[in-house]
């Protein structure tokens, strides 16, 4: 595994020097985060700091900054925006870390310690209208409505998603339909949004809305790959949880199509195995058929999409940036 | 107990004569929610429909129809606006319902039966951000930033009556302020827009607001009141869930500081008994201190404000639905 995980620090400093070009621009979102998000009641307040700082790589707003500066010039809109995408971003962290009953059983020890399920719904709630508040107050309804828009898809991919869980015969195309949804939307978003508030012309705000949902389906695609095949140590997560929740990601829907039919029961029944999945064993049989493989390929389909959307816009550090983003989309699980 | 359900028929019937100005819009608004709220997905679609029926009794679009009617006309928007706010009530009902690991123990089986917390959760985040995405068609921003505003509000009270369970020391006036944030200001909201959309001029917006808000107050006392007291045959509604969460209410409250000194620590363990509260015993107190009639007593006594609101108004039937509306709030729990 150390080989796997040795060049992700490499890139890790790759990206924060990626950053480079929107340095002052992030501090400004930072402090726009910390001006906004704030309570006059103590408790409340402590929970809302908690919750700021769950989001991390602030990847988002990097995509929205960089969007922006890649066709033309930031304005405070861009900052008010990227504020707004990450506290979406972070809502939806949130959200995801409720747990329902069956997973309260199952994970009692990754049940966040300091508040409840209530809790974390409320946060998440108070996250989001958050940030719609906050984009209501830009001049026009522009933002607000892609930013709904965009959500409510999230939305909607997130509960096929929860409503596939279990469902071991979830096809390809659906597996990918669910991700553009709920990951690559809110990408193309961020790029959207960043494009226009620059002044970019509408072929400039597609192409890079293009970018930012390729991108988006390499990076999730990537994500998957490392709750599978990653270590905990490396990633500073907590692993396992898609075949925890019984959910199909794309190396697990190679090798079920790659088995012959009188192997498929088994393999299936090994995901469905009420004791958890033998990880061992099923790490087996997706270096047999080469799934984990297949789904880097994947992975690297998507981040070509998304560099060849790029092409055409002038030579700037901030379309160096958005190429090395791609490139380590894809590098976390290479 | 009969004594005190029998009204309610009564009143409920009148609360459907009371919508007789506004039958058309809210046909027009039930369409509208019903062509709104859908998923091209069978299963994420069966979900969306079952919480459009979860509202019921559409209190909050009634109220910014009727708000509208009593100082102009109504408008395209009131519709748009009047689907927004049911369907923003809903997703906060349904992230009501998610329990934490605590509540799963002992209410197991209170939980929907048909889906799980995750699927909650999602579908309560489907209905806020297309509520979001609905306001933000309208012309301008002032309806996404009244609503977002109003919503924000809303989550920071949840917040604070979470943190505040099982915390027997809660002071009315910090009741008091929850109640407003949690219930009172969807209901203003609901007013204001409604005022705002059929053209009334500040004073009148402002003043229906207040309506709003003091109606919205009487309300959620009355609600908590029926709560302790209730029959849960007539409500249709679980009841005790205050009790259960440790959530101190109007009548505890006021129990609690008319107690002498030597007497209080008794019944502040009566509330935290972990087997649960004795409802008798605990009904016996609120009887002997007059706590139930306090409440109802304060009930009356927003209602009393939020009608005194309405004077000036033309005398329409609009005007006479929300005095009328005032007068339920507090009749449920008369």
């Amino acid at each position: 595994m150390s080989q796997v995980d040795e060049p992700k620090t490499e890139v890790q400093q790759s990206l924060s020097m990626l950053y480079a070009s929107i340095e002052s621009e992030l501090a400004r979102v930072e402090r726009r985060l910390q001006g906004e998000l704030r309570s006059e009641h103590p408790q409340v307040h402590a929970v809302i700091r908690h919750g700021l700082g769950l989001g991390g790589k602030r990847l988002r707003p990097a995509l929205l900054l960089l969007a922006g500066q890649a066709v033309g010039r930031l304005a405070d809109e861009h900052i008010v925006l990227a504020a707004v995408v990450e506290m979406i971003h972070t809502a939806t962290l949130v959200h995801d870390d409720v747990l329902d009953e069956a997973a309260v059983r199952r994970h009692v020890d990754t049940v966040n310690a300091r508040w409840n399920n209530e809790t974390s719904v409320l946060l998440g709630d108070f996250l989001f209208t958050h940030a719609f508040y906050l984009s209501s107050t830009l001049d026009s309804t522009y933002a607000c409505r892609t930013i709904g828009r965009a959500t409510n898809i999230v939305c909607d991919g997130e509960l096929r998603q929860t409503l596939a869980s279990g469902d071991v015969n979830l096809l390809e195309e659906d597996y990918l339909a669910i991700v553009e949804a709920k990951t690559a939307e809110l990408c193309a978003c961020c790029c959207e949004l960043g494009a226009h508030y620059a002044g970019g012309d509408a072929r400039a705000i597609t192409r890079l809305a293009a970018f930012g949902r390729y991108l988006g389906i390499a990076f999730q695609i990537a994500d998957d790959l490392l709750d599978l095949e990653g270590s905990e140590a490396a990633t500073g997560k907590s692993l396992g949880t898609d075949l925890a929740k019984r959910k199909m990601t794309l190396p697990l829907i190679h090798a079920r199509d790659s088995l012959a039919a009188d192997r498929r029961d088994g393999f299936l029944a090994l995901l469905s195995d009420s004791a958890g999945v033998d990880r061992e064993a099923l790490l087996a049989v997706l270096m047999h058929h080469e799934s984990l493989a297949y789904a880097r390929d994947r992975a690297r389909h998507y981040a070509e999409r998304a560099l060849a959307e790029l092409v055409g816009l002038a030579d700037t550090p901030a379309k160096d940036a958005l190429t090395a983003m791609a490139e380590f989309a894809i590098a976390r699980s290479a």
